[in-house]
């Protein structure tokens, strides 16, 4: 008989490594290939960065709750977000859809709307795609490439001892969106006509629908001379990326609960649902700000910047991935993703 | 009331000038956008040509009959066919599935066996890629990254009056094959048990399941010292795709029903299913051979290759697009893609 493992025993990253665990790069233009935001190719100094999204309706987003012009825009800055992390600038997209026939040309107009939205604030080309009919579902694949000079990438498997942990922007608040337009929705499948109640909770819900992306961030790195020493985007929940950036580089960190950003509205959102604003950030996601390491020498370059939050600092890897919280409480880091988190 | 526009109106061709018609490059490195095989991206003289793919279970693949490990091989053969028709050589993918819980991760890594295969055999690295779960059917998305110098870009646009017009390969078989595939799949379902009868089908199902893309034609261009005037792959039957250079190139052009490469296999195959091996070739799918024009001067040099066949010449636009029969007819030629094929 044959053998047959599930794909659930081995976890979306268990299963990713073992799909690539055999990979050799053949071209010498190959820089960095599987296991990062996005891969690099070297073109004789500067150097192309890719990276690539696939969205299923039901999985990855609900259109009952989702406005097709947002989705479009969102699918977008997932992507940008991604080549940031790299220090990068965005430069052109490929946008794949496979369309379900309830889907009018208006509806796919809209979706590309907010495409082009976003392209246009964030100046990337729009240069190619392919259309498909899809039996099941709306599906949005995303390929983003962007430039870089070879000396300025910036991985996730470069964290030092010592280094400044921070992160870009407010935690925690499109996860909170989610759970109130999940309340609605149910309330509303219950009893159709209802008016959905998400009075003053325009933040939340906005950071979930229309996220943008961190180029201000990578810009401000540029004039302040800045490199990071590790980034990555902020898509699982913090506590997820700073584990994977502990694990990849082989040191351990201190978090600071207290210096989590999150903001006022986020906060009274998390009360509503008795939910801890801190949970929220470390184990939501959807944030797409950045989390990176600086040199101890960079500090005061950045340390007036009011996107930015020192949140803590790397350690020897002995030490472990540990948070102080506010009550002075010193608790191991777990990762939980937003799947995880969705369980509970 | 909101105005409602069926994408069947419009069809693929229409939906995708629908949507990109308003686009304008932002980023000085994007050369060529929408509407050829690939994407062209300068990068200081050599450039970076990018292409991608949607495959949807149940829409481009059954997998009652594909073996994953023909799928993974296949999926990666349609990217790189696509970046050879360019004139360009390969050298990265990103590969992104949506796998629905019926896949186990043996199946998965039978169809990253096949990914692998192509990669190893074209000299292509794998550098990325995301996986997803999908509550419906197995989803395929590649993009497909290659290289070539600035002034050896193939388009489509820029056939001209007098061009040779020439084809790689042969065509129509992987049409007939996938009509026993098909013919076979009715019979199991409706009598299970029953073992396919494909004696002698070998080469038509291969080219189906299994096909090449047509990097030894690139490389002979490079070693002859040709650069086509224009060329695309044969993805969606001869007709579609002569019709397509015709269109975007501004001439007309005469193909010669005689000269058109169908081997005896796919002819006795396609008699079989009392079908006409022309009209198989004309409008059937999936050959991944190129399609392509060449300058008089450049005749001499490729006419005793082996693997090209001359099979007309562009004429002016005002005498349209015409086939000479073997019987001494002259046709309008039509475009029948594989769907409207499929549909007779």
């Amino acid at each position: 008989m044959q053998e047959r493992t599930e794909v659930s025993e081995l976890g979306e990253f268990g299963l990713i490594h073992h799909l690539t665990k055999n990979i050799e790069l053949q071209n010498a233009s190959s820089i960095l290939g599987v296991g990062d935001d996005a891969a690099v190719i070297d073109h004789f100094g500067k150097q192309t960065v890719v990276t690539t999204d696939l969205l299923l309706e039901g999985v990855h987003f609900d259109l009952t709750y989702t406005p097709l012009k947002h989705l479009g825009y969102k699918s977008v800055i997932a992507n940008l977000s991604d080549i940031y992390a790299m220090n990068a600038m965005p430069t052109q997209i490929t946008v794949s859809i496979g369309l379900s026939n309830r889907m009018s040309v208006e509806a796919i107009d809209e979706f590309y709307e907010g495409v082009y939205q976003a392209c246009e604030n964030y100046g990337v080309d729009l240069i190619g795609g392919d259309t498909a009919s899809s039996l099941k579902g709306f599906v949005i694949s995303i390929t983003a490439l962007g430039e870089i000079t070879a000396d300025k990438v910036v991985k996730r498997n470069t964290a030092r001892k010592g280094d400044i942990l921070c992160c870009s922007g407010d935690l925690g608040a499109a996860y909170i969106g989610l759970l109130f337009l999940e309340r609605e929705k149910k309330i509303f499948m219950e009893t159709p006509g209802v008016q959905p109640d998400l009075e003053g909770e325009a933040y939340v819900i906005g950071r979930l629908l229309k996220p943008e992306a961190r180029k201000n961030i990578i810009e401000f790195f540029e004039e302040a001379n800045i490199i990071p020493t590790s980034m990555m985007d902020i898509s699982d929940g913090l506590s997820s990326e700073i584990l994977h950036i502990c694990e990849k580089s082989g040191v351990g960190c201190m978090l600071y609960e207290e210096r989590i950003p999150i903001l006022e509205d986020t906060k009274n959102a998390a009360f509503k649902f008795q939910i801890d604003p801190t949970a929220c950030a470390l184990s939501g996601g959807e944030d797409y700000e950045l989390l990176f390491t600086i040199r101890q020498d960079d500090y005061e370059k950045l340390k007036d910047h009011p996107g930015i939050s020192v949140i803590g600092h790397m350690t020897e890897a002995e030490k472990g991935a540990k948070i102080l919280t506010k009550g002075g409480n010193l608790h191991e880091l777990t990762a939980q993703g937003w799947n995880a988190f969705k369980k509970h």
